[in-house]
């Protein structure tokens, strides 16, 4: 049941006065439910009980925390109906994406509650001792990854589970032994107080320390500012724009003790059509991207916002097929009435420059809140001359850049800023002759993509779901996959250490049974 | 032969008009060689060769990388007795430490050369296509470690080779395939100067493209703000005052692209002496301890600066055999009339505290910038009034700390900020009833260390020299040891990309032999 309060640890609390609703972009209404705005009493008394709970927490075992992960998953589960309602209530979004993001979002609890069960993420090293080296002895020496502290974790906007409350910060965060608060996204901040009970209820029935997870109701930006400055805070996990993510980095770079902020931000994922693959396949790429393109109103981090091709014949039938195949494609609601005004504002800021043609709009009246898909061109000279037309325009929205030739095609990808992605098509091997090419497009992005589309994010060891600022304001971790536990810890080492002290990861014999780098081999062998 | 010009890749230049010395702290006078502050032209020479240079040297084979370094080694070896003069005239510091710290170097670069001509230390992992999985097919994803881009390091003034110009921070990141522009530490030039011939040398026969090393000589600040502020640098690595690292993290924080800056900083490393082990051992541990905080001239970043006791007999019979053992020992120069100036202004404003009691201070006259060995004691009580008493004094100093109990005890450790290390000192199995002391130290260091001194950092696979700000700026890596080479890296994975166009590490037939996470298992392994 949705009451509109906070969770301070594993109590209800609503002594604020600030009230807020959601709203539903589908009906343009707004939903009923009463928010109450987290008061500084009870932000601060959130960050009193994590500061309290990570004494115990950061303790727990991996064995206590994978329970802890896979009750979350099944207090989702029971969530049921309401949840699903809820979500598309706030969202817009339809009842299959509720379906399909709650499966990921379970799957991502359950990848992290295995991996910790298993243990062997810590990267448990020891190098033992060498008392008879010269001129000096050698000390045993061992080390493994420990959590860093309370973790404040910004959802995203477009995806209300599966970015959000429960969804991959807050599961990593978990799993690495850190407490979180959980600044809840306005736009769905019933869906986050669902699921905020759900891992309340699993905290409790699992015996997690009272504090190990907090969710704050927040319309403003004062409840998240307020947690980055706090002092008790070690490090934030953010998605959203670059103006929000850079705000925080600001915060977090400018406290006495400054503190990491994993933010999540704007890319426009270029895609590069090589000459054959325009040639050979444009009917299939068109196809294929017409719906990278407009899938979820666009609403993606990795929507594929520039496409980049060198000017010919097939190029232009690519780009005939591309807006025939698009008008087959009805609009959807995008998430928010704020997010469609800005998707408008964004697009016409990109329109209005003389050189850029709109190729296709969608005519007529559409629904409120209904982003109307665009395709838009422009030859690469003009794309050259204005920076501004590289931002993101977050929602079904893309711009072919046609190029004289690829000297300026490698010039379009040498002034781009940082991606999450860049995707190349090719045909018949053609992709030999661009290494200079795609050797510039990998320097600037976190995923390369051969032949497929940059929207669906893959959950594996191997993603990495980062890249060079402005993607993200830290290229060196993932956002997704399992190694994203990374960013919520640090190395500690310990020499000489009695073994009954050590952490049971660093012991002897190996009571964990986990991989560990022994004297440089991996191994689970024990030491005698 | 030492010049006084700077290497703007593989060419000495000098056209700038200002000019420096060092100086001699033994023999109190300056040092003959005039050096040449890099002018702005040079350093932006050397930024864009840099730049140049990155193309080439990211796709650099490990095996190459490692010719490059072993050779950097056999070049130094090479300086001979010009190296070893000029370091000590340079730092006052001993010729044997000279030549103990050259071997360190030498190890340094061989570690990392071995490292990279593995080639496992990338990270490969593959998770490979799963063509008929439901709903979606999932694609072969695969990632890796790759340099991110031209690297600016300032050296530590208290290891004029081990940490400076083809130090730790350079030696990793040439490993990890960035371009090294070092500002060279005013009061080594000549050292550096030396050693920045050997690289470039190296890089000569080794073939390594002009610009993946400069040296710029600087007196003031100038020159290092110019480069972290510059787009094209992309990490910096410091070692140094809390002040100095601070400021170039400020600057590398507010730039349009948010840079890494590894700096490690301050620390006063706490050691906690629990009462068997003063009770049974105070003899030893006094002798001990009156090497590690005087060893030489106590100018180590792991200097143990405060330790901490519960009062008792014992306890004041350590201070008196500390005081006997500190008093045999000679002082000796320090590296620099400021920072011998630096070390009795910030010892002064510790022992000007009405508290502080001063149990031995080295009396009469001593040789100019000889540091006077000094031990102070305090109760627990008014240590903890009084943060400023924490902060680091870098010098032949340290200040024991005389608790009521173990609760003024615990509140101590509580209210220190980060820490390099934290050592215990225990005897009878005792430290396992301190294990919530105990807990509080390993929240707030990078290293514990048992029955042991902190000084002497051991470079191996578990090494971790890092810890809570302000002891560096990021505590999730280490300076020291092979992980040191993560600090100049980034993930970036290939999705569905062709084998031939993979790198080497990511391909089927593994052609580089390389260790590899296969679908979550550690393997040689080719894939068919």
């Amino acid at each position: 049941m949705i009451t509109g309060k906070n969770y301070i640890g594993n109590l209800r609390a609503s002594s604020g006065t600030k009230t807020f609703k959601t709203f539903n972009p589908l009906k343009n209404v707004e939903n009923k439910t009463v928010f109450f705005e987290a008061s500084t009493i009870e932000i601060e008394h959130a960050i009193d009980l994590a500061t309290k709970a990570f004494e115990q927490f950061q303790l727990t075992s991996g064995i206590d925390k994978s329970i802890f992960l896979f009750e979350i998953a099944n207090e989702i589960i029971k969530l049921d109906e309401e949840l699903i309602d809820t979500y598309c209530s706030e969202s817009g979004l339809s009842k299959e994406r509720a379906i399909a993001e709650r499966e990921r979002t379970l799957f991502q609890l359950q990848t992290f509650a295995k991996l910790v069960k298993d243990g062997s993420w810590v990267e448990a090293s020891i190098d033992t001792a060498k008392p008879s080296r010269v001129p000096i002895p050698k000390s045993d020496i061992r080390k493994l990854l420990t959590p860093i502290g309370p973790i404040v974790v910004f959802g995203a906007s477009n995806f209300p589970l599966a970015y959000s409350t429960a969804g991959g910060d807050t599961a990593s965060a978990l799993a690495a032994g850190c407490p979180v608060i959980v600044k809840s996204h306005p736009m769905h901040t019933g869906t986050g107080e669902l699921v905020a009970s759900a891992i309340i209820n699993a905290a409790e029935k699992t015996g997690m320390p009272n504090g190990v997870f907090s969710n704050l109701n927040s319309s403003g930006n004062e409840v998240g500012e307020f947690l980055v400055k706090h002092t008790a805070i070690k490090a934030v996990g953010f998605t959203g724009s670059l103006n929000g993510g850079r705000a925080l980095y600001n915060l977090a770079s400018k406290r006495n003790e400054p503190i990491p902020v994993f933010a999540e931000m704007g890319s426009v994922n270029p895609v590069i059509l090589f000459p054959n693959a325009v040639e050979n396949n444009y009917k299939h790429w068109a196809k294929t991207y017409s719906q990278s393109i407009t899938n979820g109103a666009g609403q993606f981090c990795t929507n594929p916002g520039l496409i980049f091709g060198i000017k010919s014949e097939s190029l232009s039938k690519f780009i005939n097929v591309l807006i025939e195949e698009v008008k087959k494609i009805a609009p959807t609601c995008m998430l928010h009435p704020k997010i469609f005004e800005a998707f408008n504002k964004n697009k016409n800021n990109v329109l209005k420059n003389k050189n850029v043609a709109v190729s296709f709009e969608n005519k007529g009246i559409i629904s409120d809140n209904f982003g109307k898909h665009t395709i838009a061109t422009i030859n690469g000279k003009a794309f050259l001359k204005n920076p501004n037309l590289h931002q993101e325009v977050f929602g079904p929205f893309s711009m072919i850049v046609q190029c004289e030739d690829l000297h300026e095609l490698e010039n379009c990808i040498s002034n781009l800023e940082g991606q999450l992605t860049g995707t190349i098509l090719a045909s018949n091997n053609e992709q030999e002759n661009y290494t200079n090419l795609i050797n510039l497009l990998k320097q600037r992005v976190g995923r390369l993509i051969f032949n497929g589309v940059p929207t669906g994010v893959e959950v594996c060891d191997s993603m990495v779901h980062g890249g060079p600022y402005p993607a993200t304001t830290d290229s060196r971790f993932t956002a997704v996959g399992a190694h994203s536990i990374k960013r919520w810890v640090r190395s500690v080492c310990y020499q000489n250490w009695p073994n009954n002290l050590l952490p049971n990861e660093l012991k002897n014999e190996n009571p964990l049974n986990i991989l560990r780098i022994i004297d440089g081999e991996y191994s689970k062998k024990s030491i005698q």
